[in-house]
Parts: C-alpha cells; sequence; structure tokens
C-alpha cells in the first residue's frame, strides 16, 4: 500500500531557526519514516510578500535547505522540491482562482491576520491575497492528505477543501484530495524576550546555525518572572521563556517538572535555570551546525538534491494537473 | 530586422460573428502581412466566468480556430496558439499579481464594467479580478508590441504596462516591453435588433457559418428608423443599424455615401437598402463559409495547426519567462 501523502514547507525568506524545530522539524523528522513527505521551498510564495526583495528569497533558498539537511530531513525518504521550479502550481493556481471569489478570499482569517501584520492597508498585492489558492495547488498537487501547519494556517486548509469539494463535485469524481491538517499541540515558541512568537522577521530568534556564544547570549538574555527578585522567592512558570524553552527542547519530562515545581515554590534562581536550558540547546544544536557547515561546502550535493527531488515532484504535480484538467472535461492537445 | 511582433485572440466561448471580423479578423489579416502576429485562442482566460462550463470553453476551442482559418489566417504568416498549453503564462501571471494591488486591480475601469455587466456583485471569481494580470502575462511573454483591442479594453494595457515598468525598474533593464493598444477607428458593430453592440452571448450576432437564409433573415429584421414610415420619407441614417453595416462591409465606400444622402433625402426605402446590404454580407460570407466546412471536415489539419503554433509560442514564452526571472535574480537550479 502506498503511504500517505504529506506536503509541509518553508517560505525561503531566511534560515530556520528553534520555533521551526519546535513547530516542525521535529514533526517532519517523525513524519518522514512512514509517510511520503515533499518538503517544498516555497520560493514563489515568499514573493507574494518580497517582490521587491527577491535576493532575500534567492538567497536562503540554499539555507533553508542547508537546514533541513542539517536535522536530518532525508533526501532518501522526504523528497525536497522548489516551488518556482514546477510550473504546474501556477497552471493550478490560475484555475482554482476561478473556483474562489474575492470576497471569500478576503474573509479568510489567516489573510485577515498577516494583512493586518503586515500593515498592507489597502495596497495588499494580488498575489497575497491569492495565496490561499496557490497553497490550495501546492497541497492538492501533491495530493497531501496530511498538512503540517500551525494554528493560524489552519484556515488555509478549510480553504483548500472548499476548492477540491467544488473541483470534485464539477469532475463528479473525487480527483482531489481533501487534506487534514495536522496542528502541533505546543503552540508557537516566543522570543527570547518574551515578546510574541519566534519568528524569522523579529530578529532575536535562535538559529539552527548558532555559535555556542550566541546560544549563551540569548539565554542569558531570556525573559524570565520580572517579580522573582531572589533567589528564595517563589516564581512563575507561566510566560517564562525559559520554562517555554525547556518544555520544546529538554527530552527529560520528569526533570523539567520538577524544576518547575521548585522554581514556584522558591530556592531556584534564573542563572540555574539558565545554565541548565544552555546545556540543552548546545547540545540539540551543536551537531546541526557541524552537519550544516560541512554540508555548506558541498553546495554542488545540496543542488543536487533540490534537483532531483523537484524532478519527482515535477512528475507529481504535472500528473495531477492532467487529471484535474481531464475531470473537468479541459481541452487536451495531446488527446485531441 | 525582425518583424513587430503583434499579439490578438479571442477567449473561445463561441464561434466568431461579423462583429468579430470588422473589429479585429480584418486588421489581423492586414497585419500578418509584415508583422510577427500571435493569435492566442484565450481559453483559460475564458475559463475565468465560465468555470462551471468549461465544456463551452473546450468545445469552442476548434469552432474559433476554424474561423481564423476559414476567413484567411494563416499559419505560416500567423501563430496559432493555445493559451492553456503554454505554462510560462501561468507562471509570468502568478509572478505579477506580486506587482499589483488588489486595489488597482479593482479600481481598473475594464473590470469594473465588465462585473457590472455579468451582474458578479460581491461573488467575483479571483480569477476575474486578476485577469488583467494574465493578459499583462500574455503581452509580455510574446514581446508584443502592437496588441489590438476594443476600447473597452485599452485600460488593460495601460495596466500591462504599468507592469511592464514595474519589472523593468525592479530588473535594472528593459526586459520587457511596453505595448501599444491598436484601436479600430470604427466603434463596434451594432446587433441586428440595434439594441447594444454584436457579442456572442446576444444571440442574434450574425456568425461567420451563417447560412444565406440566416443572413437573410437576419437582414430583413434589421433595425433602421421607426420614423421612416413612407419610402419618400426622409429617414435617418444614425442609429440605423443596416448602415452601420454598409459601412463596416461595403467596399464601395462612394456607393454607402450615396445611399446615405438618398435615404437622409427620401425615396429610398428600407427594403432596398436591405438588399442591398443582403448582397454584401452574402457575398463577403459565402466563401467563408465555404472553406469553414472543408476546414471543418479537416479536424486532424486543424489541431496541427493549432499544436505547431502552439509549440512555437511555448519557445517564445518560455524564453521571456526565464530572461524575466534572471532580470529580477530570481533563483535557477539550471543555472545554480
Amino acid at each position: 500500500m502506498a503511504k500517505p501523502i504529506v506536503l509541509t514547507g518553508d517560505r525561503t525568506t531566511g534560515p530556520l531557526h528553534l520555533g521551526h524545530y519546535a513547530g516542525s522539524l521535529q514533526t517532519r523528522l517523525k513524519l518522514q519514516k512512514d509517510h511520503d513527505q515533499f518538503v517544498l521551498l516555497a520560493d514563489s510564495q515568499a514573493l507574494t510578500d518580497n517582490a521587491h526583495r527577491p535576493e532575500k528569497v534567492r538567497e536562503n533558498i540554499l539555507e533553508v535547505a542547508l537546514d533541513y539537511l542539517a536535522v536530518g530531513i532525508d533526501p532518501d525518504l522526504s523528497t525536497i522540491c522548489l516551488q518556482s521550479h514546477l510550473p504546474a502550481l501556477a497552471e493550478l493556481s490560475m484555475l482554482y482562482l476561478n473556483f474562489v471569489t474575492v470576497a471569500r478570499l478576503e474573509r479568510n482569517p489567516t489573510i485577515k491576520d498577516e494583512v493586518r501584520a503586515r500593515g498592507f492597508g489597502r495596497n495588499i498585492p494580488a498575489g497575497f491575497l491569492c495565496y490561499p489558492a496557490a497553497q490550495a495547488a501546492d497541497i492538492t498537487a501533491f495530493k497531501a492528505a496530511l498538512v503540517p501547519v500551525g494554528e493560524d494556517q489552519a484556515p488555509i486548509i478549510e480553504q483548500t477543501n472548499e476548492i477540491v469539494r467544488r473541483i470534485n463535485a464539477q469532475a463528479g469524481s473525487e480527483i482531489l484530495l481533501e487534506a487534514m491538517a495536522l496542528i502541533p499541540k505546543a503552540g508557537r515558541l516566543p522570543n527570547p524576550d518574551g515578546k510574541g512568537k519566534m519568528s524569522k522577521s523579529s530578529g532575536s530568534a535562535i538559529l539552527l546555525s548558532a555559535s555556542p556564544d550566541e546560544i549563551y547570549a540569548a539565554v542569558r538574555g531570556m525573559f524570565t518572572d520580572p517579580n522573582h527578585l531572589h533567589v528564595q522567592d517563589p516564581g512563575h512558570v507561566d510566560g517564562n521563556v525559559v520554562f517555554a524553552f525547556l518544555d520544546a527542547f529538554c527530552d527529560d519530562l520528569g526533570e523539567v517538572e520538577s524544576l518547575k515545581n521548585h522554581y514556584q515554590q522558591g530556592g531556584l534562581g534564573d542563572q540555574a535555570i539558565k545554565k541548565r536550558l544552555d546545556q540543552v540547546l548546545q547540545a540539540l544544536i551543536a551537531p546541526i551546525r557541524t552537519r550544516r557547515a560541512e554540508l555548506a561546502r558541498e553546495k554542488a550535493f545540496v543542488i543536487d538534491v533540490i534537483r532531483r527531488g523537484t524532478e519527482r515532484a515535477k512528475q507529481v504535480t504535472e500528473a495531477t494537473k492532467q487529471e484535474v484538467a481531464e475531470g473537468l472535461g479541459l481541452f487536451s492537445l495531446s488527446r485531441a
């Protein structure tokens, strides 16, 4: 039996950080074992709000690919592929735009939030408004059954499935698959300063290539409990970034639980918990950093991984495009 | 020196009629002699407001191609090609959507008028709102210098040129060409009943395949001057459909002028001018109808014309896509 298909990926707007590791990379490492996983370098989508900074999108394709390989995404188990080099995705996007109204796109909660966050006002690039249709193209072209996404992206999967139902209803057969969002239980990792979630644009994200000193400095400066002035005082664990990181990255759950209890009762200092977190993060990142540096010297190998993955993805996405065109009864010169 | 490039074409939503002949086909017959003319069977664009009737779009591709060949579009002089089979057009469309805002698309007068005419209200398919970006992709992909369009479509060329300037400015070189709209001097041909302009959807258009009886019936029923009750009465020429048709199709301008004078003075009956128009239209359509019927029996030939044209168009449009991608500094796996 064919393995269930997973589509995942990242906008290529910057190297990946610990927020990605906790939020999606770990999941991918598990999924690749018993799923057919496509990992999309989403450079075209990255252009929807970076059209005037294409160099940023271009330069980060290899950075993100390096991150994938460094954490253990295995090109023999996962297909790493490049969105801009898969024309069927653009063709399906243009087709799907006919199956969704402008009003529906404007009502999409993800789009609403992101338009607000980016301060577009009335000047939303049309490509940005339309990106849910492009994501629907990505998801359906790979026939993904599972799409790991953050909670904020769940409405995009809803919108994809609406398009799927419309296409299938019109074709009179189940050409396309409805996808299921796989939403991580844990919320997104905070920034070290406790302000907002860790993101590429926050400037304080801890990269997967962070040096020992960078890790140490980031942990030392982490927001804890501002009222926890003396070691003997009871401290708060909620909103305490150090504990959010320990929850995300310390494998010994019992240890984290006992550290939390101790901290809440008083008698455990910020220095002590930061020291422990520093150990955890140094141990996590060291092998990734080393492997990443090695791979960065083998650019031809990385390019070849992307090339082979994109070639396979091309076959899959072209086949889906043909099926959709046939299903809808579009004209085909090759069948004419 | 290379001939100037022309892009023209039709949405494949119905066979062509005399309105097309007067408005664009005649121009194409002239242009193909000393221009490199691409004639686009715009099936993808036709889907933007026919997504739920794809069979209408599918079935009319060959009908429109038959019309082209029947009127004398010469596949050795013009390149007849199929939009849906040119992936670079979809890829450029998606890219250009990042260079135009939703607000700008909504302000496009052509879009405003067409949204009103189609009664979309708030339920505009996103593909329809976005079609100026898709037309910009068509025009620029062929590097067209001239685009023959109706006056109502002139704002689309304006919007195309805005995108061209943005792309060129960002690339720092003149990769793309600004296009010039070639707007016919004569206005659009009216419907035989005088209500509105002749269009595929009006139901009373005189097709290029019309039979002698259909032509006769259409002319007999034509709207003239409702106050011209007796032959001896002076009649009006403005708003008189018969004269609009004589202006468009009678090669003897002196004859039309003297008929107009006679009619305005009184003494020339509607029957007489209709008889003359019937002769003109029968003579115009007869060879087109015959040639069209012959070609309809040679489907393989027609398909082959489209296939060869699309193959050539593919080379041209792919080359432009590469140039744009390189110009903007997008990532290329083949150059990596």
